[in-house]
């Protein structure tokens, strides 16, 4: 089992370990007391862990409560949202109660925001149950749904109290699923971490993933609380993931987020090699990690839309975009670029 | 022409004065550049003060969108809110840009909350057209809108850049509405300030108003300084609230804000006196301030229905409720009671 502090605007333990999510219950007990808990898990993700995670809650003397929805992106809205708020009220959850997110991203970041919003802000905590959720969402205070008009647009700056991460739980994730944390875990890697790309760079991952986590989390641990308010160094985060968004959205949502993450750093690492930005061509690595880790590494859509899309979105700054961009493997650094240079990279998908 | 500074987790002023919607402009470029603007207004408030707000906009440089709803209660809403977010999405507005919340407080509390989310939040500016707003909702950073299950119980806490509160813009307010924001004014006099209270009580207020709204921002300011989020002496600021609230959803939202406030108020008085809470009967003063303001001091809703909804209120922490009595003139005092006693103050309408 690994204990990772993280320093925010809250300071909050993430635990990584084996067959932990039995400790859930206790250790909300500590942080919270004898109060009341909402668990917010999807319609997947209900079959295989929330009796798990009720029992442990309930063992320690909290009364439960459940909210289920049902799984898939579609269900990050305004309308689940408020569905969960108004549930939450009508329940009368007070600011000493909390709430559960039992899931992947979706579910974490949905259930962030309303804990943030409810009652202008109750506690709640992290049980992440999806590899990108463990290495990625479930750490660093960042919600949101989606608008109509682009993913992640509406949300929060928000910590948890504690995420716990049971790694058995990955045992039932599709290895579609399993590929998407992979992403992550490889953006990780070239972001800040050459040790860590080159764990991984071969595929053969399942053994070791307790560590593999662990590392990513303290990882972004240190750029969160550099920059917890997205202002800078936290943006680096956001390497591969201007045109992964793009690539989502053209898809519909067909194309996991993870899968256009493995797309969009190869498109970036491309891009800033032929555009003489990097000191070290990382694209060949890249596409290597991605194959030995069953992603995606190119996709058929149009360049213009690719680079329409990506100006609807949040990173933008007025007449300039900041773009992350490789130096060398294992280091990463932004670059405030024109908004029309971008139609210049999506050319290299 | 009264300047005011508050210290939150932002810094910002409070700028109250005759006839300084003009300077707007010039104040947002100082703040924030020549960057765009969105102003949400009412269709009310629309048709007095919209023009003036957005020359003064654009003649500073700004460029200025224009986001209007149906004015009322109705529209404090997640569907006005999502619409907003939509509307601000569509038109790519970024973290350098801005929102203008022109009108009372169900703008102000909706626009505020919107910018919380927009892109994790960007900057608002308040410009509070009604008594109610100037006084009260544009400062301290409280932003909300309403579910079904009960008002303002989906919110953030989020402080603007600048209260820009222009007392020429009282000048359209129909008289129940100036009298709404009275209500709030007689609230902080027997909270805080026996002189502000005898200096409003006999209800000649129209020639001071500069002063009088200054003195409620100082007063508000000094109690947001030591409490922003809530946890203690901020929520003496909900003397009357309690049963406020239950009183204008047992309406309907037909009985307006203030006027449950005032009434409110009488209940709190006349039930602290009853129980022995208080030093001082403060009920025939608290009647005679509202009578001479055109405010209504009871109602004929039923003591339970009035208790069973305030239960459903925030302000609630576990098996108890924070109620505040005064207890002279002037010094109201937090008082942690029963949930059960709710049902007995209640008798006291």
């Amino acid at each position: 089992m690994k204990v990772i502090n993280v320093t925010a605007s809250k300071n909050y333990d993430v635990i990584i370990g084996e067959g932990i999510l039995d400790s859930l219950g206790e250790r909300c007990v500590s942080l919270f007391g004898k109060s009341r808990a909402v668990i917010v898990t999807d319609s997947n993700v209900k079959e295989h862990w929330l009796d798990a995670a009720k029992k442990s809650l309930q063992l320690a003397g909290i009364e439960t409560l459940v909210f289920v929805f049902s799984a898939g992106e579609d269900s990050k809205s305004k309308e689940t949202l408020f569905e969960l708020l108004e549930f939450a009220a009508e329940n009368k959850i007070t600011r000493s109660d909390f709430l559960v997110a039992l899931g992947g991203g979706v579910t974490g970041d949905m259930t962030g925001l309303a804990a943030s919003l409810c009652l202008r802000g109750i506690p709640f905590v992290q049980v992440p149950t999806s590899l990108l959720a463990a290495v990625d969402s479930s750490v660093g205070g960042k919600t949101a749904v989606n608008l109509n008009a682009g993913k992640n647009l509406v949300g929060a700056f928000y910590q948890p109290s504690l995420v716990l991460c049971d790694t058995n739980t990955l045992s039932t994730l599709p290895d579609e699923e399993f590929a998407n944390g992979m992403a992550e875990i490889i953006k990780y890697g070239v972001i800040f971490d050459k040790e860590l790309f080159d764990k991984v760079r071969g595929g053969d991952v399942k053994s070791d993933m307790e560590n593999i986590i662990a590392r990513c989390v303290e990882l972004k641990r240190d750029v969160v609380a550099k920059d917890e308010f997205d202002k800078g160094d936290r943006q680096l985060l956001n390497f591969g993931h201007t045109m992964a968004h793009s690539i989502e959205k053209c898809s519909n949502f067909e194309i996991p987020h993870g899968s256009a993450v493995a797309i969009g750093m190869v498109i970036a690492a491309r891009a800033s090699h032929a555009l003489g930005w990097s000191d070290e061509d990382c694209t060949a690595a890249i596409i290597e990690a991605n194959k030995n880790n069953n992603l995606p590494c190119e996709c058929d859509f149009a360049p213009a839309d690719l680079a329409d899309i990506a100006l609807s979105d949040k990173k933008r700054t007025g007449g300039t975009i900041n773009f992350v961009i490789p130096k060398v493997m294992g280091e990463c650094v932004l670059k405030k670029i024109p908004v029309d240079v971008l139609y210049q990279i999506a050319e290299y998908k």
